[in-house]
């Protein structure tokens, strides 16, 4: 038997598609790393995974994840190879209130799950723009960040327990639902961000947390990044960590989102150097229940203090979103950055992260060195100051490969320069390669490899992603 | 030259301590561990680290990393190996308050962080009864928790970045600020907890958060353990994740603390089953002004909330302490514990976890095991109930190590059938390496096996430790 029929036996055969059935797998949201795998496989167990990869690893053919196909690196490409998606391993198996845990399988899609723990009255907390179709599994496989990072870490922080497929088709079960557990080498930890590369992730336990019952959401303009971050560590103390969110945006950007949306307003009369969007999630009951004045107490105290810091001249301007529509407004400011900024070709996109008192350097530096690159350059940028990761988009002026090549050098010199790194969020895939053989710290590299040789001695896993040759 | 005679040429020869000399670092606190190992090493700096590991892997030496000797599974035993104390890299060398970051050295002392730490406004949050003599290195590398992982997480929650002296001498820098960085595998997580058998770490970049300008310190009688679970999860939301300590003491265990120790009282005129030493801390600046009546405003919070639960029944009884010196004597009941514990010999202590709503279970299910081991069996235990992780002291009749043995066998059995783990907190050393050989999923130590080849191929790296043969 061939192996697509051996594989076709296993797992019955509508779930091993071949030709023209796996282009819609085979091509990512980019779009710009399409390629014809083998088959794609759609498993509806973890035996069934593992039966695949043991299949696999006995004829020496490459194994590739995917899950919602929303990743921006290029991880699941995958020529020739067996793709496995997980989208039919989507059960959540159990929510437990008072242990506030998920047990969820790599397909649940994030947004379900949300929905799932929303009528548990709790959250999982991780979300960003693609939270419609990407997948639990692709979450951790990259750690995905996200917006609210700062108040409860990226996927790895949520992540509790693991199973995983390995190179030789063992299933490895670390379904933890513990807090403390000391009993040898943090496995877990090496498969989150590997990007498949070490095994399959076909399930996971994650932390959910309390709802918020209400938000304080603002838009605030603020005299330089420095105070911006002493207004979010005197917030931090204020509101004992509850600040979900605190999104820079500078006025250049904002203002050609606003320009660019009819849709959308500008939060203020004149245009500020340094505009933040702040979000609180507030958690007690209490919060829920509106003043005499009818503003929630999360609200009124943001104002309180906003009000301070406005006559002590500390913040410029402020506008507190009153309802829902307009913190609905002020998100879909932030969110359209990432359209406006990559429809303006050519563009050279990086997601780089410094240390969070190091960003207005980082900025200076790199609108310095760009200039001296290409005069005419432009840029636009949005930063989650609160962790320190900048999405900044330079957009050259002439579509010159060498040119474009140069500014993501100078990008990435400026973050390495002060202690920063050229993947904060997205991950390495294949689109990142270059930069990882060019920047990476070679000793960090070679442990990369020992561990890769250790564990996938044929390099099945997902090949040539994350580790250049 | 002889091993000694190149490692004083390095180091300096008062660097390099031989026979009597090493007692103090050999012998560890629970002092069941000591063996002469061939020197003591007290390098001044990494490169003197490097330079010491070099040696050792050339002369296929085995190597020991030891910090404050104040663990508690013999991780540092070290018979005829080089031990390299980490005691002269005392340096805390930046903490910068607007990143809110503490660079430090491996010798650092926990205390000494704390303090550094405080004069900043800002806390180191890890805590534990050692803090004295236990060193940051040592905490890394056993991924120490204590009393506060709860809001704070256990010692990886807090490294931010890691330097570490790989088994060939050569230095990994994996000492970043960052809060994101995904490029490439997670190897700091590798290192932490490994108790020194991938490396020596040498320094780390930790975590700061703001300084609790105010505690609500209570003892609180509760009807039942999932009730006392309502309560931390209602605490969360009403706090939005300010609870601190919510530590279980079973009355019983209470009772013999006070009994024992003439200095301290019991908090409540009846004894209790269920017994929460509750701490909340509060970091905004108004929470250190206190109201109209003289209560400081998060105490006045709990007061009120304590009391509509009395009215309702779901709590029995409570005690806030109004002052630092109430504050003192509950944490010294709780605190008492491990010394009535370790003193009523014989003793089987061990220190699990399980979910955290699977604590009475455990509980229930282990007094009807050990009942019929043991018909006169006795335990004391304490609980950190927010995490899961039980300290549970078993006293069993008579001093017969098969007895002992089995009611070991027979706590694990149950922590395990309930999804828990044989070591919560403590690491494993020496002294769990058979419960790790008996207990640890096959699949989960065969990959540990692989990494460890892998990275420390001569399997130099404190050798015998959490990895059985």
């Amino acid at each position: 038997m061939t192996l697509i029929e051996r594989l076709r036996d296993v797992l019955g055969a509508p779930n091993v598609l071949t030709g023209e059935e796996t282009a819609r797998y085979a091509t990512d949201w980019t779009g710009v790393y399409a390629a014809e795998p083998l088959a794609v496989l759609r498993p509806g167990s973890t035996a069934e995974v593992a039966a695949a990869v043991r299949l696999a690893a006995e004829t020496g053919t490459p194994v590739v994840p995917v899950g919602g196909n929303t990743g921006l690196c290029g991880g699941t490409y995958a020529p020739g190879a067996l793709m496995i998606s997980l989208e039919r391993m989507s059960a959540i198996r159990e929510i437990r209130d008072s242990a506030r845990i998920a047990v969820v399988e790599a397909g649940v899609v994030l947004d379900t799950l949300h929905t799932a723990a929303a009528a548990h009255g709790l959250a999982f907390p991780l979300t960003f723009g693609a939270r419609g179709s990407a997948m639990i599994g692709g979450c951790l496989s990259t750690n995905a960040g996200g917006s609210n990072v700062l108040r409860h870490g990226s996927t790895r922080g949520l992540c509790l327990g693991l199973e995983v497929v390995l190179p030789s088709g063992e299933v490895l079960d670390l379904m933890t639902a513990l807090h403390k557990d000391n009993s040898g080498y943090d496995l877990k930890d090496l498969f989150i961000g590997a990007e498949g590369t070490l095994g399959i992730i076909t399930a996971a336990t994650l932390k959910l947390v309390p709802a918020p019952v209400a938000h304080a959401t603002a838009m605030i303009a603020m005299p330089s990044l420095d105070a911006a971050l002493g207004l979010l560590n005197r917030l931090q103390s204020e509101t004992g960590g509850a600040v979900e969110a605190f999104e820079y945006l500078p006025g250049d950007t904002l203002d050609t989102i606003v320009t660019h949306f009819d849709a959308l307003r500008a939060p203020f009369a004149e245009s500020h150097a340094v505009n933040i969007l702040l979000e609180i999630g507030a958690t007690a009951p209490r919060d829920a229940t509106p003043g005499a004045d009818g503003t929630l107490p999360v609200v009124s105290r943001l104002e309180e203090m906003l009000g301070e810091l406005m006559e002590e001249g500390d913040v410029l301007d402020a506008v507190i979103a009153m309802n829902a529509a307009q913190r609905k407004a002020f998100w879909a400011i932030r969110e359209g950055v990432a359209e406006v900024a990559l429809s303006r070709k050519p563009f050279v996109n990086a997601d780089v992260s410094v240390p969070v008192d190091a960003v207005q350097a980082f900025l200076d530096q790199i609108a310095e060195r760009l200039r001296r690159l290409d005069p005419e350059v432009t840029a636009l940028w949005v930063s989650h100051l609160g962790d320190g990761n900048v999405h900044y988009t330079a957009r050259p002026s002439r579509d010159d490969p060498a040119l474009l090549d140069r500014v993501l050098e100078a990008v990435e010199d400026v973050a390495l320069s002060l202690g920063g790194s050229f993947s904060a969020e997205h991950g390495i895939g294949k689109s990142k390669l270059a930069s990882m053989r060019r920047r990476k710290n070679p000793a960090a590299l070679a442990v990369m490899r020992q561990l890769k040789a250790a564990l996938d001695p044929q390099g099945l896993m997902n090949p040539g992603k994350v580790i250049p040759d």
